[in-house]
């Protein structure tokens, strides 16, 4: 077992503040290791970085025949909850004739800050619909009109839960690890970051006319490139760096710190893992990477509000940076 | 130097999620090591874990005499900008005759969520009342006005910092190292983490009849153990470990995964540094080392919800836990 490398640097004024360890791997289109750092054989708990393969069976099956690419890009979505994500997924649940009463997300307060005011000041709760994962789990329910199964679509002996879990292994490759609870009660399956950077280098090479499968992760992919700010929202990172990457590759974040990269030209995947879990670490490893493969500049704005990124205090001075580690990437 | 050890672990399910590595010293009334884990002359940036020693100055000069209690442990605070907060600091403010555009902390929106959602209702932004560091930012003010110097009281050759410099520079026996801008756009001034606990303990030794110094230690360590809620907030772990120490011990939180305890039943100061910057894990590790030192115990709740805490998801069901590191404390 591999150390965590240093990865990202937090500084302030002349001095190293704080400093973030992690893993990566970068795989190509048979699922070998092109370049890694730290441990490619750690275990982690992927989270929403799989939410694409968590997807996969919603399409594979048939059961989004007829859904149109917003909703396929919802359902591998952490939204923040903005009225374009709410809508669409509340629409997306009565044309099934479902309630939000049938999610089991649980309700969180949205992210997207007008979102969250109009609640506020309207003296509403939040609801399901803006859990950041509604998406998926309205995914989950219009799978499980396919295969059946009670409404506890998220148990782990559900016919959905089921299909996810062998999407998961086989893309993977890894199985038997073990699943825990996510933050939206779905069971989230163990992997290696190899067996993430596996999964998303198929991701990332398959095409539509490459076999059922294959189109079915093509369609996601398309999906979430093409709807970059339904996949996260206004000034995220997996939105603006889908943005800067003008359609042509896919990324996602995950809690804990996980990051990871679907990218077609390379036909290559890319799985982060920040060993003590920080999302703005997560941000600047995945963007450094990006830079190094050529998929992005290091100048592109959306590169430079997480990588070399000046931090500003609550007057705007200028106080420190945030940067690649010396060696990293 | 030595490197970060492993503090706090994130489990979800089964396995290890993330894990926080740091370093912290123990330090007794002759400023020794006690105890020390990582490496104690690390150089940090103390943050807001130093408010007491940015306070004082205020007390020493005489600036405070007449000031009650409440007062001296807003100037120590990082509060929420609840309500009790911001009408002190207005309060103090008026009866200085200064106006809230003579502070210069900026504004951030209040981690308060009543008072955040009364002014998303009323429609108001922020203000600098609502300001974590406004209570400090008003001593400096109150400071300004003993020792003279323009408006800006926060430039680093106003004669409030150098006043704070010299005391800093004193307690914690270090110089020179530097100084970079914080959060609220004071002067920060670094340290070792040995310097910080040694500070601590001249604080946790300073007694009412010790000397001028002594005295203005003493009243600042007193005023913040009488008044948990005022130095963070409900529901904050400095607010909660004050109140769980029953008045008999201070303890500081400082961005980027600082926190300070002073312990005057021991003679013992604590400085804790979480090298990746988690305030998380910076409450976890604090709380592994008061209950190694018998000041708080095991199952007291405000020990409990950072360590050994049971982690939820938005349904409230166990999907994991925050615990202490193999080894640590």
């Amino acid at each position: 077992m591999q150390p965590a490398i240093p990865m990202v640097e937090i500084r302030r004024g002349d001095r190293l503040e704080s400093q973030h360890c992690g893993h990566a791997v970068i795989c190509d289109a048979r699922g070998e290791i092109v370049a890694a750092w730290g441990d490619p054989e750690l275990v982690i708990w992927p989270r929403s970085s799989c939410k694409m393969l968590q997807a996969l069976p919603l399409v594979e099956s048939g059961a989004a025949d007829g859904l149109d690419d917003a909703r396929l890009a919802l359902a591998c979505a952490s939204h923040q909850g903005a009225a374009m994500h709410t809508e669409a997924v509340a629409g997306w649940l009565a044309e099934m004739e479902l309630e939000e009463s049938d999610l089991r997300c649980g309700s969180h307060e949205p992210h997207d800050r007008a979102a969250r005011d109009a609640l506020i000041r309207a003296g509403h709760a939040p609801g399901q619909v803006h859990n950041n994962c509604s998406g998926k789990h309205t995914g989950f329910l219009a799978l499980a009109r396919r295969l059946g199964g009670g409404p506890e679509y998220i148990e782990i002996d559900h016919p959905v839960q089921r299909a996810v879990r062998t999407t998961f292994e086989e893309l993977t490759q890894t199985e038997g690890l073990g699943h825990a609870i996510d933050g939206c009660s779905a069971p989230n399956f163990a992997t290696t970051l190899h067996g993430l950077a596996r999964a998303m280098a198929a991701f990332a090479t398959a095409r539509p006319d490459g076999g059922v499968r294959a189109a079915a992760a093509a369609r996601l992919v398309d999906a979430m490139a093409r709807h970059p700010a339904l996949v996260a929202g206004e000034g995220r990172a997996c939105t603006e760096l889908m943005r800067a990457a003008g359609g042509r590759a896919a990324f996602k974040t995950g809690a804990e710190g996980v990051y990871i990269a679907i990218l077609p030209d390379l036909g290559f995947g890319v799985a982060v893992k920040i060993a003590d879990g920080a999302t703005r670490a997560a941000e600047a490893a995945l963007a450094a990477l990006l830079v190094r493969l050529e998929v992005l500049e290091r100048d592109d704005p959306a590169v430079r509000a997480r990588l070399g990124a000046v931090l500003r205090n609550w007057r705007g001075r200028e106080v420190g940076e945030i940067r690649a580690a010396a060696g990293f990437a």
